[in-house]
């Protein structure tokens, strides 16, 4: 059959000057439409993969300019619910070489930061999936949104659907009164796949990573397997490996634990980049994507995983707008860049 | 002496697709800042005026462009105070022929709707000035803004300072529980200059027009006279005459009224149109700019608005980027478009 | 039931240079798809109707970028066929004033010109469809295009679904050794609602159009009788009025005949114009829209289409990217372009 | 025998901000190459004139990529000589309606200025042509430039080479000591056709244009007598009649004397006006077209300049990019703009 | 005497998205005009070599804004034939880093594709020619391109004109039923130079690359020798040597047999690149600036095809569009990059 | 108190081709406006530093324009005198890789260039200045300017205010006949901060660099003292060091002698590189602030100055817009250009 997946997150829309210039010297903006969870589906779209994703935008022509770039990429758009009052920006001026990039938000008050709990029927929604994928932004925005992600969660462990989750740790978010530590222990317990570096989940799960059985990178599973401990539906968890040596100069690796081998992939040179905004989800959309085709081949997943990311630093906007045949190319060892003609 | 004037309003970041294309269509957006009240402090700064601009804007990038964009043009931004989270936006699709132009607003939560009475110390602020101005679209955002402009009003009022007023009513926004009738009544009975048509006039007063002595155009003053009647400060009350024959084809006229006699302006065919937002704060602009240079002319000062907001209509972005020279050259007679060399 | 519409053609590549700039002046072309057919599919789903375009299209990254605008825009593209070599062009100059636009077509040998008869199932397209759509372009591009455009014909007819037609004639096509009156008149027989002048009507016919009754505008329903009787399930037979005073300015109207009344919709003046390319289509969609929703309500079918035709001049690209609350207002007689805010 | 043109003058880089903004908004400027003799050749180029355009260039990359535009057009570049150090520059801002365009020239100290007599050798370049066409403008930069068009004049009537010469008065120009009547008569005696209006011509020629025998429109021919008496060489005069409605709608008709008789044509609205820079020049070219090809036929060189000059306010930049076949439609009377497809 | 060198190929339309978007992500294509034989011509043009490019091009607008880039290059076109349907074009996706540019080829049926034997009269072109260079790319675009391309060769054989040949493999092409083999021994046997590395030319020449001499590279002139062999009028050989790292950074070195000697010039970094389209024809042009100037100095033929070769890879287009200025200061060892002012 | 820069010099309006297009390929130029000491001005009001630039500039749209620039970036603009005819231009191509930028000058006949001794008033200029800033560009553009620049210095001097020099040696410049040797000793011995290399300097200065005492690196002190002897007012000497390794990859460092000791920072890599022009004024402006805000802490100042200058790198245009927020990260070892969210 068919795998169906569902990703549920907020859209936004990014707003960007040309090229490298600063946000003072800026007459237009470039626009895109965004997000960890869109991001997430539209990879699995041009993978081949089945996908709906599920959010709520305002009833207006900005709202749905935001769901036609959906469609337009093969993702299932009719599970949005409409309502609220904005849809959420990011201002992103793109940085080079030794000066970063600077991203201001205005996503408070968006549609999906006031979402209801209940707003979306879950079991209905879910029906068709096999598959359910959110990250740690939804909790971050609103405590209904939260609310509502819980929801999300619980129905889909009733459904016996795989919940895999990216930690997508945002400082400059969780502004309404609770911490990650607050909200995301109960969330995170039904996640049986988790993307993020150990120490954000620690943090997240309110935990202090230092173990007595920890002193190098061969001690590695007692942390992670503390991890699998406190996540009792956990079955993958994997950690994007990134090195930033300058804005236009990143390293990428990976790692993968399975509850019992450590997997790992080659760190890759990334350069010049392009955009390195959406190469977290890119990972985790290899990453789910090799899960559901290769079910026992942990480092394929880890591979796809690692050559999305990689490429996604190679395309402008959010989404990893690659085909399955660059990955393998990629993952064959051919990063040549040379054209076929 | 030199004659300073302070504006006061919500400074927006407009957001518009390129010419005429819809929002679906855009893959980027023109940016520029504006609002009804820097428009008219652009307007006086490029007619010569000392001008300040007030306002309350965030600490962020965006902020800052904003304020850069306003002392671009001449306008003094010492006076802006810094604070709340974020600058509020208006995305504009710009029709053509009998496509009318779209506005989606996302200004809710702005650094100005958020300000809170008390913020600004009015005394100081203006304590050079001799013209005070402020537009029906401040008490139209928030409560607390209507409060602190309702503070500005007085303190301007206290040191005898003039004070002019565009009514701007903006259906889609008091949205904060108050109709403008609660509100304006008190903030407009200071104002000795009022731009705005009579109907609105009599509406955010909560007033009805029907007037017994009113028959046709030639009893005009009886309904100004009720104005008058009703605003104890008013000396000069005047109305944009504007005919749409197309988003592509208006006709600008204009009335003014000082408590004696009707003055009336020629209404002029202005077509093609390069961007008609911002031309009733072009018409405001000449107006005031009049009214201080030659006080006991008030054709001329009417001939000055009128000129202007047919100009406003070939510039593109929310202000008038026009010279007095442009606008005496109008007034002169002269629409030929001809040029010099 | 949802009525379910098909519509059937060619999807070309348009390729223009900006704004008003002659091919020799151009760095860069503008770039949008386009075609009779999916011209009226865009429009429908703008409508809300449920609607699928059926085409063959090149498998490479044209022929996809192409099957992406179209579903963007809400159209149904799971029965397009793909194969081929490549997706047919026309650059677009275009014209201002005196000087008209210039068409330059390259579109022999495209995937939808090589398609061959049988390629599509049309039973199992067709199945849950209520109308289908075709034009006098698809025959026009090569004589196995005509043979499957009659296929399809054939096989709707036989499910008695509604057809019909925009006789759309192309001079510049008709090159593979058929004219018009060797492939249309079979094909036009089954056409229940058929678009066109009367001229093109009986050339394509290969009739005279000389009528011995006929005398001046108030005979015209002789001539359309005469359309009635070569086209035996003829239902209804409409025109677009054109008068083109430069290629700024053009005046739309319509009339349309029933097969016992002639309906009229007022010429109204369109200027400026932002492109009339796909204004036929409009003109198209908008009378399909009518008689599906208002089946007895002859005049609003041609209100709506001469309200489309007269909207889609004022929106760049082939396809008429407005509401139906924007034909509505048309109709309802507010052409003054205003904005509401 | 194949006729050979020469053109004389100076070619500037014109720097414009795009669409309609003003200087002060412009973060880009669209460069196009023109001047009034050069836009003289590229019109003859493109109605197939073997065409040269003679000017001094500075051996820099801007002077080379002037140079490369006229060779693009297929005016002949090898008589142009280099040196100097600058190419001249002026600033265009495209008005709109009641707003017009403005030039700021920089174009002192050009190339072209500061030629030095005898820099061309006049024998060799004008060996091969039949007809010489200089303009008023080329005299008004310098004293030198002035020389040196005397010398290419006096020689070309030596080789009874056809002497065209528009008159464009610039009042921006002429700053170096001299007025146009010190210099203008000598040169204008050896002119065999002159395009300009009457004020002009007189007021260049340092004469009263007030004649005792002129009452209205009728005895038009009187002034002209006048003229021909002061340019013994003058054969044929010529005007473009323009009315300026607006910078967005012009009217352009022609009046033609050839000493005989008087030929008019019939004035065309133009509107809108995508670029009326070099309209004049246009005018001129369509002339020296139709002198060349029709010679004994005065209304057909009249209506081919008239044609031109409307089409040229269709294009963007100094020079007419239309083909003659353009001129015939629109001579024809066909202005409908209407796009053969 | 001048030397006077002929291209012959065909012309193409390139249309890439701007900078490093993908296909998808495209709303304009900027544009330019090459093609492997024209950008020899351009590059020769640019050096001082008087060039003509011999191609077929369409009698439309797009045939005519092709030929007037050369024009504007100072490429002769004057013996260009006009005459087919269409232009052919190509589509390029450019790529970055391990993301390889993409090339859609639509260039079947061209002009030039369906050129017919004799359609140029290689005599008269010819005549005044001491050069003449072709590439394998001709023949493998349609049977009678190939035909056409064996008179050229044979008209100059025949007339003791040098022949170039650039093998250009194009796996892509070869699509009307013959092979490389079929077609190129016979066009090959009168080159006089050939560039393209040994695999290509055995492959081409039908030939087993295997020799029994050959160890390592101190061998490699008995590979050479073969290939001397195989093509009796072989002069010079000589390969571009290319180690692409990533689409923005590529190794460029090279290597030239004599027939006695081999020549290598070291391998440069090139890193970033703007764009590696036309690299291998910049080669062929430094070689052929090279073989005609400095006729005993190989060493120097190579050095400048490889400068040529490294800069072509900083300009974007298909055409080399540097001076030999710039040639001479990176064979000079200067490869800084700084600025002269 | 708070410090008061003044900086004096030239403006200029730089025209530039889009991305790393050559002239020939520009259809048109971005704008900036830029000159050394205007971009140490600009840099200093983005630290906080209250500082006025002094120019003279043409009064028309273009001179207001480069005006409001200054303006826009809260450089004081009050001082600027009107005059003269023309803004000075360089057009800059933008080089990558081996393939450096170019720069052509039009910067002759000026407003700054014919600027008269004693148009500006130095006495009322400098009353509230601490500091004043000129660079070796003035007096290398005419004789006037360069005694302007002396009546500064003087009058600087006089009052006691601290004067900064960047030599800024332009071999293209100093054409009127005079060489700096000439001229630069009387006005350097007035400096107090010198920026320059020790070649440069010397050179200037009319001297020999050999010196009997130096040997290696260790004894560069004794260079230095020479220069102070020269320069009898001079208390700091810096020099940025540079190594060009290709037109987008730069070596940073800097040198600093405070007639004390030699201080030095550590050469950054710089790549890619966005726009080198006017990375010496950022040096020169990171000097000037940390010379102001630390006046014991030498080493601050120079790392300063390279953070700056490394920085400059990544923003396009002449002016450096960072904030001292990103100087001192990158001083701090943080170069790794993530991004904060």
């Amino acid at each position: 059959m068919m795998k169906k997946v569902i990703t549920f997150g907020e859209l936004l829309l990014r707003l960007a000057p040309k090229e490298y210039l600063r946000f003072s010297q800026a007459s237009s903006f470039d626009l895109v439409y965004g997000g960890g969870e869109s991001n997430v589906a539209v990879s699995l779209a041009n993978y081949g993969v089945s996908v709906d994703f599920v959010t709520r935008l305002p009833k207006n022509y900005i709202g749905e300019c935001a769901m036609m770039e959906m469609r337009k990429h093969g993702v299932g758009v009719d599970k949005i619910v409409w309502g609220g009052e904005r849809l959420g920006i990011y201002y992103l001026e793109v940085g080079s070489g030794a000066r970063g990039s600077n991203v201001v938000y205005d996503r408070a008050n968006s549609s999906m930061a006031t979402i209801k709990r209940g707003t979306i029927n879950w079991k209905e929604v879910l029906q068709d999936a096999t598959w359910f994928h959110w990250s740690g932004i939804t909790p971050a925005i609103s405590e209904s949104a939260a609310q509502e992600c819980l929801e999300a969660i619980k129905a889909a462990h009733e459904l016996r659907i795989t919940i895999s989750t990216d930690l997508n740790y945002r400082s400059k978010l969780w502004q309404y009164g609770k911490t990650p530590k607050d909200i995301m222990p109960e969330l995170l317990q039904y996640s049986n796949i988790i993307l993020g570096d150990l120490d954000t989940a620690f943090f997240m799960l309110g935990k202090n990573k230092v173990h007595p059985d920890y002193q190098d990178e061969k001690s590695l599973p007692v942390l992670y397997d503390a991890l699998f401990q406190s996540c009792p539906n956990l079955i993958t968890a994997a950690t994007t490996l990134r090195y930033s040596i300058g804005a236009s100069h990143q390293q990428i690796g990976g790692v993968l634990y399975d509850g019992k081998s450590i997997f790992t992939a080659d760190v890759k040179n990334v350069t010049p980049v392009v955009d390195r905004v959406g190469s977290g989800d890119a990972f985790m959309a290899g990453l789910i994507y090799g899960l559901i085709h290769n079910v026992d081949d942990q480092q394929r997943a880890l591979n796809l995983a690692v050559a999305a990311c990689c490429l996604k630093h190679t395309i402008k906007g959010d989404a990893n707008l690659v085909t399955l045949e660059e990955l393998e190319k990629l993952i064959g060892g051919d990063a040549s860049g040379s054209i076929v003609r």
